[in-house]
């Protein structure tokens, strides 16, 4: 890949007049503009570029930018131009970009808006976020069944500049309730004199308002779909998702995923962007939590303390034991959850991952117990190297199974497995791994 | 979403004949008709489905199989009807096909292939797995410069049956390099005089067939683009990549870098398709590197033995100390770790947050601090309480730094940040947990 030439526009702006900026910003993609525009919110050329830009321009590239910034760039604009500009916007970004504006600007632009934006916006702020019908587009292509492919291609052309896509039209009927779906590729094969409900592709695929996110997300995937159709409860069309959104949820999604994993909860942003206390906020709960499930494991250690005190160097290999049982765990929780994520495990895969789990964390469990017993014996008397051999079988294996089993649980009470993060699981396995060291160990010890 | 109604198609496999069978398929998409095989891969239904569908529809649903069920489904299938199948084929999942096959049923599928099929074939399968020439597709739609709109349409009606997609079309020259991308949408508007040159979008995106698929993935997502072009290092147009390849490689990538999260490496499959072997392959290497690394934190400890054997109690609050730097530790890695592979995060942001990570953690370190002495003072004596408090603060403290400093360190090595995975970071927070809370307990109670 190719450095982007912002030089181009940099010279430009250097001008200080409209006409040459607006002739280097036609050479950009919108995607560019907005990347140049977010590395200089900070001076004068990254607004200077944004309010020189034609306002249908400059309307796209907002949508490439990310909510603060987007917050910044328009906090000077005039009402009349910000409505102007927030008619330029597709609807489900003009939806998002609303609301990001104080309440009583909101309620001047929403008066200067035309009669079908305001609808359109009204409505689209009703829904929850998270769900299909706050990521919805209202502009889409729709045709009444009955229409020939050539009119349809004919309304197509007249009509194309406002749709988020024509290379998807919905076939629907009197009552607007969704019939099918027409790929402009068939329309445009098709002899232009076929009906279009001929046309229809096999298999409607569709969703609600409130199917969340995620469910659009997964649906595009698996139909590799251009775009899913949106439909409120009475099965009648509203909005339309299209596949670059769902990209954004599939990221979005394996962040939350992989924040979760780590014990990070709801945080909206990345780090970057992330004030300290929303960090403070996403992280205190689940440290706190786990110190008072780090006092069991604190209350392990202090049951067996005459034995501890007798044998000091037992303490030297607890903290491998009990690192790999949290380590053992941390890996097959991780495998279970992300399958659990993917739709690749399900919950009545629990008793073959179990028994697959016995397999693999008993090889693991022998490996390492060879490994350390091997150094045990050149750093202790073999009777405690035996111990801590027998003890890393047994907590690999138990480690192993935990993580197996405890995401499974979780999903099968309903739960998102991924609260079974990776510090959870290694916690859990901590506590286990002391409690099997130090009773292996009295059984062998004590006289 | 509702449930596929798969009762019919088992319903007529029930009545043994073709007809009914194929009438059944055509009223399911291609996934779901994947998705009924799949689910019955054991039986003869999940066989008996396939086999009766139509040539074209069969190439098409095996597109959505896993590759285990790939191998499955056509083993025991005649050399004639698998050339017929790899035919109607779109090129990238043909070549992923034929690299299922065995080498002699490879050398004896290629010779029936047509011509233009087999050259496809063979480059294709030059490219190294995981670049965006393995995964490129050649069915592109191509316009020499200076063809009217209105040829082009024509052209497009004629042969879009082949392309992978007509919505975006690519204009190159006489040499076959790539002038510009033209979309279906401004093609279909504009008057059909128009030359295409003039319908070029502006700012062109292409990859090079060596370009990685993570960053094909991330051209597709900034762009929002339908496909990439693919050019070969004369920038000539050899491929393109469609939206929905990048949404499974963006799933992909998100599965190995959750994977390599939790310390499991090079694992091709989820955990339910991949072998008992294979699994334990990718997780025994960090298992006995971190059994290593721990035997520092052993050494730790036995380093101070004679402190803990006088003072047998602060044995008890070692786990949830250490356990606390390995947990703070995890949180910042995680963030920074996906912050680096979703772009958010560059390596000159080190200062910035690790000047932010000071803030927060100790925030957290305080509010943990807190608890635990309140905890504390309940359960031991004054002093003790005390130096557990003190570490706290300072354990969280460095557990957050070094989640922080480590993976962008390794990234600025060269060395993917991923493997910074958090039981590695874990046992490091544990090593400088008990060094901090044995040196801190010894400075108070040592007389």
């Amino acid at each position: 890949m190719t450095p982007i030439p912002f030089q181009l526009l940099i010279d430009a702006l250097g001008t200080g007049q409209h006409q040459p900026v607006v002739d280097a910003a036609q050479q950009f993609n919108a995607a560019d503009l907005a990347e140049f525009i977010e590395q200089n919110i900070g001076n004068s050329a990254g607004n200077g570029l944004f309010q020189k830009l034609p306002m249908a321009l400059r309307a796209k590239v907002l949508g490439y930018i990310n909510s603060a910034d987007q917050v910044t760039l328009t906090q000077a604009t005039p009402l009349a131009e910000l409505a102007e500009l927030a008619t330029e916007m597709p609807s489900d970004d003009r939806a998002d970009f609303f609301n990001l504006l104080d309440e009583s600007r909101q309620q001047l632009l929403i008066k200067l808006l035309g009669h079908q934006d305001r609808e359109d916006l009204t409505s689209l702020l009703a829904f929850e976020e998270g769900t299909a019908g706050a990521l919805m587009n209202t502009d889409y292509a729709m045709f009444e069944s009955g229409i020939s492919a050539g009119s349809a291609i004919d309304i197509l052309r007249a009509t194309a500049t406002d749709k988020e896509t024509i290379y998807q039209t919905y076939v629907v009927d009197e009552h607007h309730t969704l019939i099918g779906v027409v790929s402009l590729r068939r329309l445009i094969i098709a002899p232009p004199d076929t009906i279009i409900d001929s046309l229809i592709a096999n298999g409607l695929v569709f969703a609600y308002t409130d199917t969340s996110q995620d469910g659009v997300a997964r649906l595009i995937t698996k139909y590799d779909l251009l775009a899913l159709p949106v439909l409120n409860a009475d099965n009648r069309l509203i909005g339309i998702i299209t596949y670059d959104d769902a990209m954004d949820v599939i990221e979005e999604e394996a962040t939350e995923d992989i924040h979760k994993g780590g014990s990070v909860s709801n945080l909206d942003n990345g780090i970057n962007a992330a004030s300290p206390f929303s960090l403070y906020r996403s992280r205190i709960q689940w440290l706190v939590i786990l110190v008072f499930a780090n006092i069991f494991t604190g209350a392990g250690i202090a049951h067996f303390e005459e034995l501890i005190g007798a044998h000091l160097a037992l303490l030297f290999f607890m903290p491998l034991l009990v690192a790999s049982a949290g380590n053992a765990g941390a890996q097959s929780a991780t495998l279970v959850v992300r399958g659990i994520a993917t739709g690749d495990v399900v919950n009545r895969d629990w008793l073959k991952l179990f028994k697959k789990e016995l397999v693999v964390a008993s090889a693991l469990g022998l490996t390492m117990a060879i490994t350390v017993w091997t150094v045990g014996i050149f750093r202790t008397e073999l009777a405690i190297a035996t111990i801590v051999a027998i003890t890393m079988v047994a907590v690999v294996l138990a480690g192993g199974l935990i993580g197996i089993l405890l995401p499974l649980l979780l999903n099968r009470l309903g739960i998102d497995p991924a609260a079974a993060s990776i510090p959870l699981i290694t916690t859990i396995a901590d506590v286990s791994g002391v409690l099997i060291y130090f009773t292996i160990a009295t059984a062998i010890l004590s006289p």
